[in-house]
């Protein structure tokens, strides 16, 4: 039975592992291996242990790069006034597809959660003071996600970083475009309310 | 940015490849690759290998396995008298957890279909005659699916089956159990009326 096939069984573990993988999922995935050819299986693990050894942390910004240092704090094109700080990789990919932002970035790897033994010690922010030490850095925009914990990361860094003299700006909270205010929480239209603007 | 990472991209894409897994999700994997640490990134780039490397065709049955005959093939307990046909490795599995069955498996690894190029010859059935003129097996029960395609593979074996003298059978088909009839579709409904039994 092929419920009783060891790597098998292992190699759906595995997938299972991943983000976001359900059981029933990983065992898809691990079949799907099997219709490969061993070339394909070859270059899949291959690109698995590439991924890994090439990647790193921009010593800058802290973001994922396989370069030195990553493009964007390498493009000279950008401004280097403004840092935008996010808690994840994945949220500078999200910002960049935007097309508007034009400063840098800086990664924190998490947010702050005593719960989860997340204190700001364990978050880059010790690379982004070091930056602002620099003194070329006028705003930091808090890009941190709205919830508790990304509340509180922000309220950290603001307490933090504006008796040295820089600006820190957040991102505006508010009902997101496209959606039905009928169905809007409470606390996004109280925030939408209290962030409201002039035409 | 991150999506210029080339390694990041190419490891995606990988995942991307697998059966049922999108672009996003696909990069969500990868992202996940990151987060573990080197060794258990080798262990998963290892299972991917180990599993092509280790699971073959059963000899007999052409069920997938890691040994040298499967372990259903291999167990004297089951009624050797009766074949089990099945598209897939995976329609194994699901019979299995049925816990009923407790004949043998021949797996045919696709079903007839000229549109995708699938001939009866590029299927495992020519080892399923080599079976049957072996005298031992008396019943083949077809478990193709209940799609056209399903339906042409079954007709063709059954066909091709009967004249040698053995008996060929299929799973009943009818509605499901726990379905709701109001939500039954036609085909599904006529086939239950035209299978229907006396209490």
């Amino acid at each position: 039975m092929a419920e009783y096939i060891e790597s098998l069984q292992k190699l759906a573990e595995q997938f299972g592992r991943l983000d976001g993988v359900g059981r029933k999922n990983a065992m898809k995935m691990a079949f799907s291996v099997l219709d490969m050819t061993d070339e394909e299986a070859s270059e899949f693990a291959a690109a698995i242990l590439d991924a890994k050894a090439k990647i790193h942390l921009c010593p800058i910004c802290q973001n994922i790069t396989d370069k030195e240092i990553c493009p964007i704090c390498a493009d000279l094109q950008r401004d280097r006034k403004t840092v935008c700080v996010v808690s994840d990789p994945k949220v500078v990919i999200s910002m960049e597809k935007v097309r508007e932002y034009k400063g840098l970035y800086h990664v924190l790897h998490g947010v702050i959660s005593p719960t989860n033994g997340v204190t700001p010690e364990k978050l880059k922010i010790r690379e982004l003071l070091a930056r602002l030490n620099e003194g070329e850095i006028e705003e930091v925009i808090v890009a941190t996600n709205p919830t508790v914990e990304g509340e509180v990361t922000a309220m950290y860094l603001a307490r933090l970083l504006k008796p040295i003299g820089i600006k820190v700006t957040r991102l505006a909270y508010g009902v997101p475009m496209g959606s039905d205010l009928e169905y809007a929480d409470e606390i996004t239209l109280f925030r939408a309310l209290e962030g409201r603007r002039d035409f």
